[in-house]
């Protein structure tokens, strides 16, 4: 764990510069705006170790997969998420030396992300190898209010010399993407074009063919005057440039604005991209830096509004609470079906693919909680949008009619994962389709997503359980063999109780959906019924009696399910009784010691019990919780938050409080040693739902909003808003004390500490 | 499966050439001789598809390991099996064309492999494009007399032309691994030498540097009449040869002969290695090709005179066996406790590292039967040098105190496969070592070798085992979690009962091992006590435990002990059930479908009753034979001997012969269509086994030979040899009779159906 950032209220401040920490704070300061991001490298040139990292969302290429051994049903191909053509350099050289954080003596080293604002700010004082010492100061944003451009105003003052200086500024498309399998670089050059104020690249991706156009402009001025210099344009292969000569005078401030725009094929016809690349970076040119800034900043204001959470009397909790929903915000705007929330969002590449699971089971409710509802619908028709894939991606694993098993990561609905514990065996991501469904409609009403495309999702999914089953003549129940569940620290187990549960609940759940539909819109159940040759007697017969005769493990001494088959055969010790050298078992032990340990990634009966919560009871939940929770280590960056809510719901505060602080401060404080790669974006989710779940015990239920808040020790009092049907409400909890104002929308009857209030 | 070679007593016989079986037949008609071997791969260029191979026993190459997904405890290098430099080659150009399959018209070809001695011939009509014709005859052998040299007789007759030809000669050591992990080349030069008549590389493979000189020279005749033709000697980087230019005339026979030296710095200092090349190579040359091929043939002679098996009545299981009997003599001889079998021989390079499990499993019982105890000791003895290594591996995992856990796969000591399921969990190997030296001792009465090495290994070994059990409250027995057993269609099972059975049978054998080196070297017992800080007390209190306590999964109805626990919560169906599509489940099921099923790769619970025979019924045997087989579907090659042997014992003559088919022309007729990368040569002993244990029901039993054979009804007779105490016996069993004959050593009492007979 690391302490190097300052605690405060808005701000996330580094002072002074040490290289060790550069790749964290690379990823830690890094800029989004949902259409793309990059990690906070520097512009200047930085000789020492870094992590370029520029992505463009939607862009991916295909890797071909590496493996040691391959197992059938592998895929030939791994979905990357792509380093993009890098246009944030302004690389400037006095005599002989550039400025090079890595070369020159640094002192008054300052990085600031301000993320009320969202706009990186970067100071220090540079002395160069030759003496010549320079005051630089920096900002940067990616517009939220237009996702294809950014802007960086770069000032440079020389502190005790005049010299000529030279300012390159490129666009380059000749980057790597670190985690290539085989070296390769994915980018085809397509065209550049260099002339004097502009330099553009148009790099298409190999095989999906993919274009970027990165396009940059640029003015100059020395003591606020415009200053022209003598310009020289420069390309060579995926790469373009303008470099102007100037003068710098001792004591004058000169001021490089750089404006960039990136449009993707997405998003553009291949023929006009460069044209209308062009227009953009000519409009935002003449519109210049302030009144852009002043826009993105603008669009920052109304989030905040709608979904900033105070936490008064601790700025670490406070700090890390926004840094949590920045990062969310910034990652996924919720304006295009085809894109996700990857999990490292803008912030790095590691684990290819984008979508996990952990949209639908962890992100879902925070948009919801946060956003419009259309949001969170964009995010269940991404997946209704692969539902070919996924029955093809059942298909290849033997499954038939039209069962959907859908991917364990993906990029655009195929699987792009090979590990096969987890890629065929961790089977109940594919109901995790289904409860965001349930989730969407429990919290938004709109039942019609069922007949729009959600029955046909479901249906897709219920046939997969129903092969997936098989039936035990040995315990006269249905069985699920060989899966993983949630907790990947065990690997093909029998009878995991999460699955059991998830696949009985997801054929109850599709029959719920399909009454709904027939009795709602006949017409289009016929059709549906049509297209996907849907036996609706047989298959709901079969259903039935697979809910009904679901084996679910359990342990009736102790009064608690169990994990799986066998789990009582293994050593049950306690996490805290583990040596501190031990930490983290991903780290100090052999995955196979792992495996044989009762230690738990994240505690999935608990994981199910908090998804399914109105299926116990008070007590159940509680024996369950007290003999899982001591067992497990955290490793997932998924599993402070579950536990996090349950306990604030069995009124273990403490508790409660210990794993909010482990989820928000995750990658503030490099919790598990891998921030460099890039921030756990996903796990973002789960600290907003600690607060407002955990915290103020935020539930809806048939449609209606329920608070049951408590307020950490440690706190003085805090706040959050929420969207609910049309309205934002403000819950502000203080010592014995909860206040909820309707700050937007029409009335509204919620449930506050079991008593109906009218808002 | 094909059948393309003719059957033959002796000869694999390919007639015709068809480029689509050639990768097969490189495989079958390789040749070796225990130091070093190659792929039947042409002396003459061919442009066609083949797959190159020279091996060096011993001589590897730690490869990165590649992996999609590390775990902790991967090995960071994989050992691989090194193609070496090239000795073979006999290039010949006439006119613009040179002799290559690919690009002439052929007739007449046929490739024989005499399995009698040693040697591989091809003969071979070729038109060139211009229509010149050549009638080509080739021998060739690697002295099994001399482990270091190999030879080549290739003679040509122009049939409508005479021309001027040239004849390259070249030794390469440019060559490249098929399986390398990053495409890299893995020798680097050390020298090369060519002038008329000699030419020589010597080439270091990278961070292992071990060195190999190959040197070749030749003589041409003409009509029995040496020519010298005009010599170019030439070399480039790892390259070296000699190019001679004579004429050809129409209707003469040219005779190229070709003799190679190549010696190994694991053999020779790296100091004189190139000198003793050359003398080893002027020597080889005086002596000519005829005298070498004869000294070669001699040593089969004297091999096949104590191990060969003759079948009479069934000419393709004549050839069968004595196709794996050849391989396995020519893999392995047994001179160098440093080397060991490689599951491909010096017939691929597919797997990487040498050393399976099989060695013990299988190989053991047939050099133990067929050669001097002296090879199997150095079987033994091999696994005892790698002790430290197998120390240092289990501390890797968490193991302490000294416990010993051999590799899945290994070159020199250190694991060399990355599969968690098989690497980490795969367990049962380890006692393989044990029960090799059960096996010994059995077999030769050698108990001295405990005292030597094997108590040593052993207590490794059971300190493994003690650390990798837990104990279950649930069960109140001693479990074993997360295992893979023989039968690799089912990972990280808990309690596979073939593991659990080996676990504590290891500890009981280890325990009687201790008794008689206590009792017979106190000396050395308590030298080995201090080196091993062994405390007899307190470790074999808790082996007495464990192995008293062992929980064994078993079905009391159906009286047959479980694969594992959980084993009958599946579906149970038999093979015969499968849609012919559906095999080989290996290729067309993904592996989820697999691990789920009830399919079985090689039946485990029967692989222990065939190494524990005696301590079970014969109806417990039935029983279990009965419930398992049916469910097999052999898809390892080391899984038909076992149900060979076992169906013999219990009178299933049919299904014996089957299975005895299955693995004796398992690459003659590419059963598994995998031929092509390599012979299974380790599985081989299993068809001799087969034979010898299966048929004709040898087993050694308190150090006396029992025998009670029975006559597959497609056989008239049958007859094997076996070296047993100092003597040869040859059984020879035909319809209704056994004779036993002593055909060297002292008098013999054995036990032949169960009477003891006198020889």
């Amino acid at each position: 764990m690391k302490h190097y950032l300052k605690p405060h209220e808005w701000l996330i401040v580094e002072e002074g510069f040490d290289a060790h920490h550069h790749r964290i704070s690379e990823s830690i300061f890094s800029l989004g705006n949902g259409r793309m991001g990059q990690r906070a490298n520097f512009e200047e040139t930085y000789s020492g170790d870094s992590h370029q990292g520029t992505y463009v969302a939607g862009i991916y290429y295909p890797d071909k997969t590496r493996v040691g051994w391959w197992k059938n049903g592998y895929p030939e191909y791994f979905a990357k998420v792509l380093n993009a053509p890098d246009w944030i350099g302004i690389k400037i050289k006095i005599g002989k030396h550039e400025v090079d954080l890595n070369r020159c003596k640094v002192t008054g080293f300052k990085r600031t992300l301000d993320m009320k604002k969202g706009i990186l700010y970067r100071s220090f004082t540079a002395t160069l190898p030759d003496g010549k010492k320079v005051v630089v100061n920096t900002q940067r944003f990616c517009s939220m209010a237009d996702g294809e451009i950014g802007a960086i105003r770069y000032s440079i003052t020389p502190v005790n010399f005049s010299a000529q200086a030279t300012i390159t500024l490129p666009v380059n498309a000749d980057v790597v993407n670190k985690d290539s399998n085989y070296d390769e670089k994915f980018w085809n050059e397509v065209s550049q074009e260099a002339k004097a104020g502009i330099a553009l690249v148009t790099a298409e991706t190999k095989k999906t063919f993919f274009q970027v156009t990165t396009a940059m402009s640029y003015s100059i001025e020395t003591a606020g005057k415009t200053v022209k210099g003598k310009v020289k344009a420069s390309k060579k292969e995926k790469y373009a440039d303008n470099t102007v000569t100037i003068g710098l005078k001792k004591g004058v401030e000169t001021v490089i604005y750089k404006y960039a725009a990136v449009l993707s094929s997405e998003n553009h016809s291949k023929k006009k991209i460069q044209d209308q690349a062009k227009k953009k970076l000519k409009n935002i040119t003449t519109k210049g830096y302030e009144k852009l800034a002043n826009e993105h900043i603008s669009v920052w204001s109304d989030i905040w509004k709608k979904c900033d959470i105070t936490i008064e009397g601790d700025s670490a909790a406070q700090q890390g609470i926004r840094f949590n929903i920045f990062q969310l915000m910034q990652t996924y705007t919720g304006d295009d079906e085809r894109l996700n929330i990857g999990p490292k969002g803008f912030t790095g590449e590691k684990y290819g693919g984008s979508t996990y699971w952990d949209t639908e089971a962890y992100c879902l409710p925070f948009y919801l909680g946060t956003t419009n509802p259309r949001v969170a619908r964009n995010l269940l028709v991404y997946r209704y949008k692969h539902l070919p894939k996924a029955i093809e991606n059942a298909r290849k694993l033997g499954f038939k009619d039209g069962a959907a098993f859908y991917p364990f990561v993906t990029m655009n609905g195929e699987e792009c994962h090979n590990e096969w514990e987890i890629t065929f065996e961790e089977i109940h991501r594919t109901s995790a389709m289904a409860y965001a469904m349930r989730d969407y409609i429990d919290y938004t009403g709109d039942k019609n997503y069922w007949t729009e495309h959600g029955l046909e999702v479901l249906i897709g999914i219920a046939r997969f359980w129903a092969q997936r089953v098989n039936w035990s003549k040995d315990k006269n129940q249905y069985v699920i063999l060989g899966v993983t569940g949630p907790n990947e620290y065990e690997n093909n187990v029998n009878n995991n109780w999460y699955t059991n549960y998830l696949g009985a609940w997801t054929l109850r759940f599709t029959m719920q959906a399909i009454d709904f539909v027939k009795n709602n819109s006949p017409e289009k159940y016929k059709s549906l019924v049509a297209k996907l040759r849907f036996n609706e007697n047989t298959e709901t017969e079969q259903w039935k009696d697979i809910s009904a005769k679901m084996y679910y493990p359990q342990d009736q001494t102790r009064g608690v399910y169990l994990q799986q088959d066998g789990f009582l055969d293994k050593e049950l010790i306690h996490a805290k009784d583990l040596k501190p050298e031990d930490r983290p078992l991903n780290q100090k032990w052999s995955w196979d010691r792992i495996l044989r340990s009762c230690f738990i990634k994240q505690a999935d009966v608990l994981q199910c019990m908090y998804l399914f919560e109105d299926d116990f009871t008070l007590d159940q939940i509680k024996r369950n919780f007290d003999f899982y929770e001591p067992m497990t280590v955290h490793e997932s960056s998924l599993s402070p938050c579950v536990h996090a809510i349950l306990a604030s719901k069995l009124g273990y505060n403490e508790k409660a409080y210990e794993m909010y602080l482990r989820t928000s401060r995750l990658d503030l404080d490099d919790y598990n040693n891998d921030t460099e790669d890039g921030c756990h974006i996903t796990s973002m989710a789960g600290t907003w739902m600690s607060v407002v779940k955990g915290f103020g015990g935020m539930r809806v239920r048939d449609g209606v909003l329920q608070l049951s808040p408590f307020i950490p020790d440690q706190w003085q009092s805090y706040s959050f808003r929420l969207e609910f049907k049309n309205r934002v409400l403000k819950v502000i909890v203080s010592k014995g004390k909860t206040d909820v104002l309707l700050e937007s929308g029409e009335p509204l009857e919620i449930v506050l500490n079991e008593k109906v209030v009218k808002l």
